[in-house]
Parts: C-alpha cells; structure tokens; sequence
C-alpha cells in the first residue's frame, strides 16, 4: 500500500500544461548553456521537512498524522523512508538530503541510536541501488533533542560537544558510503539566548576547534565532498554565530578555515539577515565560499523562518544569476529546505509543492542563463567601471594618500556624477523573466 | 550676543534635582572603579547633528533656522563655530568631533575648500587653546556632496578615489594638528543601491586599498591615534560594505589590517543590522576590536535610524558593562551622534538632550561597574563554562572525532541539561539600574 | 510530594535584598494614589506558560519535562493543578487565567473533553475555597487542535464554527462558576495564512456573528464580568483580523459591538504590529476600549512572539501611565502571559521570573503613579494645547472651509512652530524611573 | 529648448523589443475583459517625485540639478511645467496628480503663494487644452514646511489648523476647476512623534472635524470627484493616524465618514504596515473602501518609504487581481508615487522608469484578468466555503450559544481538517504571470 496511491512520475508537459501534476518549465534534459538543466539545477529534496515535520507550529500540535509518524520505531522509519522514496520516484529530481534525526528514531543510548541509523543508511543503500536518486548531503540535527538546548559544540558541558562529536562523526561516514556530495553543518543552537549567561569568545573558539576536527576527518576517510556551514542569523536562538556570509567568512578566516570549508546559502536565511538572497550569492561568489544553496522563500511579512516553497520567478532569477556568474553548482545543488503550509494536508500538496518549486527554478535558471548569454548586465557593468582599467587609475592604486592629495589640489580634477541607471537596468532584467 | 544667551555651565545638582538644565547623575569627578567618570566616559559633542543638522527630514525641509545656517560663508562657519564652543562651555565634555563638511563651507574647487578648512582649523585652535575640550576624532564627510553619489572609494569613477583620498589626507593632518585622538572612516556609500550596478570584489578590493593607504598615512605622519571604521549595515546605501562588527572584522581580516584599525560602533547601526548594542560592543571585546561609541538611540518601531539621544539606563548599562569588560576605553569616548528631534527648536532644546543623555550614560556606567564589581554575572559565568577547564575537557579539545567517537559509543556519557538561568541573571541585572 | 519543595512564600524585603526569591519592590500593601499596589496591579499568573508549555520552539521539543507533561489524563491534570496553586501560594499574587485546553486532558469526544473540564474546575474551586486567589478570566484555546487549523469562528466548516460555539459556551459556564472578572477571546487562528484561499469578508462576518452570540451569552447567563477580545497581527496566521487596537475599534465599530466587548492588550503583540505598547494603551484609553493586559516582553530583535517576563523599568512605567491615566483597571488586571526560556528548566526560574516582573511592574507602577500626582506630562500637555481652549478656536471648529479660508487670505496669520520639547518630557520621564 | 530633447513619443513594441524607450507590453488599446487597457490602468505621473523631488536623501544633498529646480520663481515653476508636460507627451499616459507645493514657489505670504497657484493652474489648464491628459487627482502638501512640523490639522496651533483648511480649499478649488476626478489627503504629519507631547484623542477629534469640512466642501461647491484618505503608519511621523486600511476604516466609521471617503492605497505603505499591497486591497474591497492606488515599491530589505518604481510582475498581477474583483477602478486609477534612485540623473532615466513600471502594471493587469477570467480562484474560494451556504449554516448563524452546545454535546460532530491548497493554489497563480 503507498502512500501517493494514485500518483504517477511527473512529466514535462509545457507552459500551457494546467495539470497540478505536472512539470510545466522544468524539463531535465533541456540543454541551457551546454548543460542539461537538471545538471544545472541539481535538486534534492530534504528528509526533514517532507518526512519529518508533523504539521506543529508554536501554537498549535501536528496536523499531518502521516501513517509513519505514529510511532518512534524502526518499522515507522522504514515506512517512512518507503513513502520518501515514492516521492524521488515521481518527481525524478536527483538527490536528497537528511538529518540523522529525521531518519531513524532516537534510541535510549548513544549507540543504539547509531544502530538504528546504520540501519536505515543500507535501508537508503538497498533502495538506491535501483534508482539514479544519490545523496546530496548529510548532516546531523544537533538543535531538536534538549540535550542541545544550549548548543552543540558551543555548549557550556564538555558531554555535549563530545556528543556532537560523535554524532558528527557517525554522519560523516553514512554520508561517504552513500556518495553524498557535501556535509553541511548548521549551528541552530550555536548562539545564544541572552549575552548574560555566554562567553562568546570561549564559544566561538570552540565552534572552530570543532569545525577543524570535522575538516581533519574528512581528509583522514578520504571523503571527497564538500564541507559546507549554513548560514543563519538567529531562530531558534536570538543569536547564531553563523549569522550571515559576512560573518561566516570572518569565521572562517579568523580561524584557518576558508580554504576548507565553503556555504550553504538558504533564501529564507537571507532575508532575516536583512539581506536579499542575490546579495548573500554574490557576496559568496566574491569570496569565493559559494557551496550549495537551500532553495526557499520567506514571507516578507513575517518575521520568521517561513520555508515556503519558492514562487516569485524574478527573485529566483536573480538568485540564479549569481550562482551561474560564480561558475555554477560543482558538488552543491538546489535543495528545497522548504515545508509545506501546516493547513497543506494531502499528499497531492506534497508533490506539487515541489512540481510548483521546481518550475519556478527552471524558469528562474533559463531566465538567468539568458541574461548570462545576452551579456546585458556585464557589459553596463563592464561600462560602469571602465575607468579603472586604466594605467592611471592602476598607478594611483599603487601609490599614496599624499602623492594623491598633491595631485587633487593641483586642480583639474573635478569629478561629475554619472547616472547608475537602475531602473533601466531593472527594465532590462524584466525582459527575461 | 550668543546663542545660548542665557544659560550658564551646568552642574551636578543630584538624583533629586528638577531643574531642565542640570545634571542629576553626571558628577564627572565621582571616582569609579579608580577613576572619575569623566575619564570612564569620555563624553564628546558631534559638530554633525547639534550645529549642521537643519531640522529635515526625508518629508521636510528646514525647521531649525540657527543664525548660521542662513549662508555657508565663513563668517557663517565662524558663528557656528562660536555656538558649538558656548555649547562646550556649558556642557563641560572634555570632547567633540567633526566632519570636514560640518565646519567648513564648501569652495569652488578643492583647494578653496581646503582653504576654507584650514582656517577653521586655525580657529577652533584659537579657541582651544583657553578651554580643556579636545578633539575625541575628525573624520571627512565623503557621502553628502553628489560626487559622492557612488561611493568614494567604491566609486566606479576613480576620480572620485582621488578626491576622497585627497580629503582624508587633509581631514588626517587637521586631526592631528587639533591632536586629536582617532580617526574615523564611515562608509555611508561605501555600498549599494542595486546589485545590478554593482561589481561588489572589485569594490571591496577598491575600499580596501583605500584605508591601506591611510593606515600607511598614519604611520608616515606619525599620527598616535586609532583608525576607527564604522559599522553601519544600510541607509542612505542600501547595503553598506562595514554591515556590522562580524563583517568589519572579516573585511579587515580579508586585507590584513586588522590590528591597524579598531571600530567605532554605535547603538542606532546595531539596532539596524539585526543586534543589540551589547551584541555589537561584546562581540568586538571578544574580537579585540572595540575602539569607540557613538552613543544613540533608535526607535524601535521605526526602520530607519533615528539617532535619538539615550534615555534608557537600563540598556545603556549592558552597553557599558561590555565596554568595562573589554577594558574601557582608550583613545576612544562616548560620542553624543544624536540629533534633536526635528521640533524641538530652542536652544534650551540642545542643551537639555545632551544633558540628558549624559545622565543616563553616567548612570549606565555606574550601574555596569557595580555589576563588574559585584562579580555577580562573572561568577556565574565561571559557574557555568567550569567544566571546560578541567584536563579532560583541554585533552578533548587536543583530542579527534574519531577518539572522541569511541569513547561516547562506550557509553556513560549522557548529558543532561542545566538551567540557564535567564530570568535569574536579568532579575539580578534589575538590581543595579 | 511537592513540586516546588523548598521555596517559601515571597516576602518583600525591600530594593537591597539580594536574595533571588524575594519581592525587592512588590509590596502589595503599599498604598500609592490611594489604593493598594495589589489592587492596582491586580497580578495574574497564565496557566499555560507557566504550567501546559513543555519548552519546545520550532527547531526544538519539550525540555521542561515536568512530572505532570508525562501523560495527559486526569492525574496527571490535578498534579499540574497542584503544582500551579503551589505557585500561587508562593507568589501570593490574586489571581490567575486558563484556556480549557491548559487545564484538561483532551478527550475522544467533545463530551469527554467537557467531563473532563468540568472536573477539573471542580477541582480549582475545592483549592480556592481556602485562598484568596481568584479567576481573572478564562478563555478557550481555540488553535492549538488541528481542528482549529484553518480558524475557529472563520473556519470555512461550518462545524468548526459549532464546536467553538459550543466550547466558548462551556469556557464562558465554567468562568462564571468560578466568579472570573472577565471572559476572553483571542483568535490564533481566525486569519489567513495565504489570501488565495480566503473570503476575508465572508470570515469576518463570521466571527462578528459569533462574537455577538458570546455577548447574547453573556446577558442571558448574567454574568457581569467584562468579554475581552485580544489584538494580535500574525503568528501562528500570516495575518489575524485582530490585528492591533485601531483595527478590532473599527471591527467592534462595524458590527455594533463597540459598547459591549473590551480589549485585553499585550506588550509582544503591540511590537509585532509595529507599535510601542504605550501607544496602544493611550490608544484604548482615548477609544474608551481599555480592559486588561497581558504583560510580557519581546525581543526587540527577533521577529515572533518571544513573550519574555518584562524586565525594563522605563517601558513599563510609561505602559502604566496610560493605564493609570485611563483610569486603572477595574475588571482588568495585569496578567503576565510570559514564558520561561527554553533552558530554564528549574522550578527556582519559574518562581524568580515571576517575582522579578513582578518587581519591575511594581517599579513602573509606582513611577506612573508618581509622574501622575507630579502632573508635569499632564501640564505640558495642557500648555501646548492651551490654544484649542479659547472660544476662536471653538468657533473656528464650528465653522467651514470657506470662512476659515477668507480669514487667512486677509493676512494677519502667520503660524510659527514651537519647540516640542521631546528631549525635556524625556528626561522628565527619567527623574522617576 | 526641451528637457527630454531627443526622446520621441514611446510606442508599444511587444515583448521582444530591446528598446529602453518603448512599450513591451502596455498596449494602451489592447481590451481585456471587455475594457482597453488604458481605461482599466488609468495610469497617473506624480508632479512631486517626478518633478520636485531633487534627488537628496537623510545623508545628502540634490543630484538632480534639474535647471528648474535652480530658483524658486515663476518662470522656474513654468519651466518646471513645460518639462512636466513634454513626458506626459512621451509617456502618453491619461492622467497626472500634483500637490500644491509641487508646482508654485511658496509666497511671502498665504495670498502670495495662492496667487502663484492660481497662476500655474491656468498655465496648465492652457496646456491641458491641446491634450488628452486629465487630472486625477490634486493635493496639498501640508507636511514640508516647518509650520507643518507638528501636523496640520492635529496641529497643537489652531492657526495651522486655519493655515491648513485654506490651503485645501484652495487645492480643491483648483482640482475642480481642473476636472480632477479625485481629491487626496494624506496626513504625513497627523500623528505624533513622542506620545509625551501628545494628545491623541483631541488631536483626532480634530483631524475628523477637518475631514468633515473637507466632506461638506466637496457637496458645497458641487465637486463630483472622490475623496481619498491615504493610509501609511510612520514616516515622516514616528505613528500617523491614518496607519492602514483598517484604522482608517475605524476612523471613519467612528465619524461618521465611512460613506463620504474612500481610500489611496500606496504599495510601500502597505509594507511599511507590515502588510501586503494585495491585504490592504482585499480588505478595503470587502469593506467597500477601495478608491484608487499608488503604486510603487518597497525594498523589503529597507526599513524606510523608498518608493520606487514597480518591477516584481508577480506581486502587481495579485495587487489588481483584487482591484479586480473590487470592480476596477471608477474615479481612480494608477498613480505612480515613485521616484528615480538618486544616482539615476538623466531624462532618459525618468522615462525608462514610467515606462518599465506601465510595463509591469500591464503585465499585472492582464494576468488577473485572466485569472478572473479563468474563474480558477473563484472556484476554489467557492469550493473551500461551499458548506456555509447550506440551510443548516445558516441556522447555526441565527440562532445562539446555548442551542448550538447542545448539538455539539449530543454528538456526531467532529469536524476534520481540509487541505487548504496553499500551494497548488500559488502554483495556479504562475501559471498567468
């Protein structure tokens, strides 16, 4: 007996499709700047909020009674693993993602907490082997259980970095024998709830020490993939030291770790950063630190964590538009860190949510590779910093305040504003999306 | 005839005081934890809001009418100048701080505004020379004039560059000439308004170079004082590049100079970047970076940055429990970057505001050094964090996952959660302010 | 066995105690503008925070792991009671406030569930009987079930609306049984999470008919005490349509029902709405709509409702003020629906929480008071309105745009702005707090 | 000598076009739904942001440079008209809107400045007289000059209230004579700055009585147009009466207004509310409130009013969906309250910026319609409530508390949850835009 009974693998049936079911821009083998846009685009879908999540809000219990979510057993996490498989084989995306905790139960020990999971990974392993489904990336939920409650690796008891570590450890070898691509990190609980009761300095040491381990392992099993931290500025905690690019960049910097590990970027992070989603890419992309990226949307009217599904084609395009200018995906993708609406109840909701996400990417992408291809931006870009292509303009970078200031108060430089053009340049993105 | 005809230099009168235009808490030569809190706090007047402010606002024009505002003349600059020291007469701070453009009227030509400054220079010297105020930082206005429009060292246009560097130079030598303390760099549009427009790396590359060059200045000249930059995360730009103190440090980290330039952090940015004073103030104590205040206040149901005079103690006291924590200030001050509100017209108004805020920072600070001297939130902190100073904790950190691994899959390590004691430690706060 | 066991009832021991589990400024016998502090403040203690959350957050579950959250039937119900008078009796404070949902074990039936309610009220009346702790109101939680997901009263199912008739009823029975002062009303849910799927006209009719039915209810049972609606923008909805307190006037406006239903106001809904609480307490005092309070706290700082215990002196102050101004409360009370943070897990917290809000509303309680008897706001104010008091004015307000027009194209009116005085009212304000 | 020398009038090019000066999809004789798209947009250019406003911000002076914008005379003001008209020539457009301050220099006196008005009036009536372009709507500016400060109408000085009532009927005059087909008032500084200084009550009271002469003003001299209230909660003011749709509603409704005034919803205001554009049109259609809009922008990464130029399709076909369904506009229409970025100086930016956003509104316009065309939207709202229309609901709806509970206790009631179809619901809409 399944769980989407009645619904078969999703087709491309074009933009005149009315179908609930169907894909409408998002055709995988259609070729965009030489690569296939499943190639481009990557997407995974995430364990967490299709599977795991019950429907529960700070105000409210569960609404999604899904069959696997009665018990806590192993038998459950099987159905449910059963059920996410169902859905990789209707939507045909390429990867998913987990968290240890949302595939197998907790166990009343570290290690038969480890057994179960070990468990479910060749459940995963059995089921992979006849489908072109892979992994992502792995990680590990160290925020949900109260152990964490004060952090994982910044936590004021040793036990519970040691834990984290353990934890990590365990996550990190499932994640190689699945192939995955990256494993991320995301510090939910790395921050702190009133500055009263925290050293930052004494946490933030520890963070590093502990990412540094993760980095040492990775190369001591020999895992090829990417490691990736996520930022976030705050939710659950008041305050995440992972708070934004910027601030992992100076993190990472501060402790040796730049050239190691690289960024998760999610659009609903972004935004409660008080940032654009296109400004934490192509701040990435200048760094150099652009790793993979959580697709979702946040309303702009709350003022927390929404995860939607992606729906606005313009922002998606921007987005797009900065990772395709930074070189594209190599290990990372597009994951959907996105849930459903709590009141979104039937399995149907679920497939479309995602049929509904993945065509707004694929729009957002082709929308985004024809602005790469046309040149139009590049070249007002291009325009706009002509003047220090000059050998002057070098020379003056070279030299000093004062050889500089001689030169201004010899007079003959007087400097006039020059239109930025915004608005035609805005004209100019809504041709493509 | 004088501005403020009629009011005399005010003194410290006790809590019990009704007068407007007294000090109720501000006894600058009350000894605090060693040292008058005149020395702790280090007030100064900004030359900015309380004598080039107008009164406008995005909606309206003009409503303050000052004498010296009818003409941007010299003789109008010298009236203005005249004020601001009647002002300093009355206040008593030992400090004030200027932007070139505050003082000066603009010229013609660079080196007629250069002209013009140089002799208000000479006149404030003049001045200084009978009274104890001092120069707490000078810094050069690189956002208001439309050449600025861009940026200034993020300018596409590298004859702006050359203006800017050429105006620092010269607000450098009359800083050091005043003996002033620091020097200041803000960035008001050293960001954004579209991304599209926009080639971030070449621009941070660019402003990067820029303060390079001043710190090569400082050096050259023999210039004591600190460089200071200033977090401020938007407005006027849409994004600024110093965000807040995370992204100042990775910037200067990024360009190696982040032992050549501390920060000038101020409430209002913090509040408009996502943090808490405290937030800001603790995390640069922790980052060694805290150099200055701009001491304000924003409104919090307001999304812009209002730059209020202070009137919460309690709030006010975190800030300065951080700044006690980090040290204290060294060249750095408190400085008053708050402007009246645009109604209130007399200058009773002025003075009354800075005496005001004086107050609530004299009682901020003597209620964050009690808390320094109580040890009651160090206690608790030690209490907290003790198990990271035991030898197995220290070995942990030296230790890998994988030997942490197995001694947690060995068991007997199952770690339970401790109060953090939130409620406690903010009731405990409630007893010093 | 209690769950409290150590903790003696809380004496007021006056501003110097340093004990954690004492009254510092709460004496309740204190009389100040004639009446008791207890009477003025008239404390509540919220059986939901304090005793049905279990410390989860989205990202997290329960960590409180209370002996009486271990299952949800009757036992475990009356040891929950048992642990809340306890508090009680520690606290001393008159009353306190529950949702149906907080109190009983949900049951297989609506029938059950009411049994099960109706017991259990029982059981609070046999523990009043020897105390002088009383019901400040009681409400129905009518959003946490996922019955209630898409709205109780706006439900699109009719038989949504029927159950919340028919529990408003029970919750409005049970109010009255126990002599409650007021029966509230808060609509979680009654809103939208997307527009596209909503008939907001239709919905709010709805509710309006049955906020009406509860007001027919009301006089047909006789019940004296007042029915209070609670404004709220968002969260758990995208949108409530008691958003803040202009909107729920012009929506008792509309539906006639202005006479007959008062507001419940709480600080963390007010700053979600982008107001100050003040302001939305002037607010209802200038529309006459002023019932009760909710007092609490939000991060300043973070986007969702953080229902923190309050902790600021001067916020509160000016919150009582225009209580006090409104007259005080009479039904009302303060009731403080504030929470414990996630991590403080300690039977000690919950006491010392309250104890400190307590202290800090007793603090702003007597400030008010005292700017009240020293009618300096109320003198400023009374001054800069001084010229709407003369009979010009009067006639003026009596005229129309033509006369008035005529008398100023003849001349002779030339209106010229006075200060505000925004910065002296300030530092008014802080000579009391 | 012309401003806009060498730009001709734009034309409609389609979709494919490159131009930056052209239509691509505003085809002002394209019908939908029975009506030419000009007809339904009735698109307005706003005298102030387009041509009064010089390009300054908080932190800068004018950009601009306009040369009307050189003196303050009549000849600059004619200048300013002549430019004004020439892109109403490009633009094509039907309508345009001015406050009284936008187009003549403020006078010596109030006579003075009311001859200058009445001079620039018949300029632009003879100019009028050869073109198509109408009036929308007219209105005063009572909120730049300093004698605005503390509001006009709520004006602690009667005198502004008597300066304000004569400048309005002035402007309604003048909008009369014009055949305008609205008049606006928009309270930027009815509200308050510190609820200290402020007497909320009285201050609305009088800004009702204002309202009401404007109303018996109106019927006086016999003008047919509308009058519009515009909603927007902060800025310049820190609160403004007029907050959102649903406190004006309150208001009105409270005076007695609710039938004489409808509203001017702006897009940035909305969001400065904490709502969506498409919220504050829905609700204002279910009250029967909706009289025209101004649109424009927000960036939502900004905390301040940035009005600029509509570019998201996606969000302006929502926001006419429900003017839509409100029945279109009658006597109001598009006004662009918009303005360049300030680094946008030249003509050719002023006419790319309407054009892009005339595009964007047609693009938005002919999605909803055929949306509504579709009945997708409709048909689901139907489907979703379909149980209220039943006899049995509407029953339940007349009868009471008591009768229903009964029903509810005796059993066979149990309401189940519904998917609410977010999502699908979302992906309908991109399947139009």
């Amino acid at each position: 007996m399944s769980f989407f009974a009645d619904i078969a693998p999703l087709k491309y049936e074009g933009p005149e499709s009315t179908s609930d079911l169907a894909f409408r821009h998002y055709d995988p083998d259609k070729v965009v700047m030489g690569k296939r846009l499943e190639d481009h685009l990557r997407f995974a879908v995430a364990y967490w909020h299709s599977f795991a999540w019950e429907g529960g809000d700070p105000f409210g219990g569960p609404t999604f009674m899904r069959p696997w979510q009665q018990a806590a057993d192993m038998d459950h996490a099987r159905a449910k693993a059963d059920a996410a498989f169902e859905l990789f084989d209707i939507l045909g995306q390429p990867f998913f993602c987990w968290h240890d905790a949302d595939v197998r139960p907790e166990g009343a020990t570290f290690a038969e907490s480890l057994k179960n999971f070990e468990e479910i990974i060749d459940y995963f392993l059995g089921k992979m082997e006849s489908r072109k489904v892979k992994l992502l990336w792995g990680t590990a939920n160290m925020f949900s259980h109260r152990r964490f409650m004060s952090g994982a690796s910044t936590n004021p008891d040793p036990d519970v970095f040691a834990w984290s570590a353990a934890t990590v450890k365990a996550c990190m070898d499932a994640t190689m024998k699945m192939g995955g691509q990256n494993y991320v990190l995301w510090g939910g609980r790395e921050g702190y709830e009133t500055l009263l009761n925290t050293d930052m300095g004494r946490e933030m040491d520890n963070m590093a020490r502990f990412l540094s381990m993760v980095v040492d392992y990775k190369h001591k099993i020999g895992f090829e993939g990417t490691i990736l931290i996520e930022p976030k500025p705050q939710e659950p905690s008041k305050h995440q030291y992972d708070y934004d690019v910027a601030t992992c960049y100076g993190f990472l910097k501060r402790y040796g770790l730049e050239n190691e590990v690289k960024l998760n970027i999610e659009q609903g992070h972004a935004i409660l950063a008080g940032h654009s989603f296109e400004h934490e890419l192509a701040l990435a992309g200048a760094l150099g630190m652009l790793g993979s990226i959580d697709m979702n949307r946040n309303d702009y009217q709350s003022g927390w964590d929404t995860d939607q599904f992606p729906n606005n084609t313009p922002e998606v395009a921007l987005a797009y538009y900065y990772v395709l200018k930074a070189g594209g995906f190599s290990t990372g993708g597009t994951n959907f860190d996105a849930k459903l609406r709590r009141q979104s109840l039937d399995p149907q909701d679920l497939v479309a949510a995602h049929a509904g996400g993945m065509d707004i990417c694929a729009r957002g992408l082709m929308a985004a590779a024809a602005m790469i291809e046309d040149c139009g931006l590049q070249a007002a870009l291009d325009a706009r910093y002509a003047g220090w292509d000059t050998p002057e303009s070098k020379a003056m970078l070279d030299s000093d305040l004062g050889s500089i200031f001689d030169k201004v108060v010899a007079g003959g430089i007087d400097p006039q504003p020059k239109s930025g053009k915004q608005e035609i340049l805005e004209n100019y993105v809504n041709r493509f999306v």
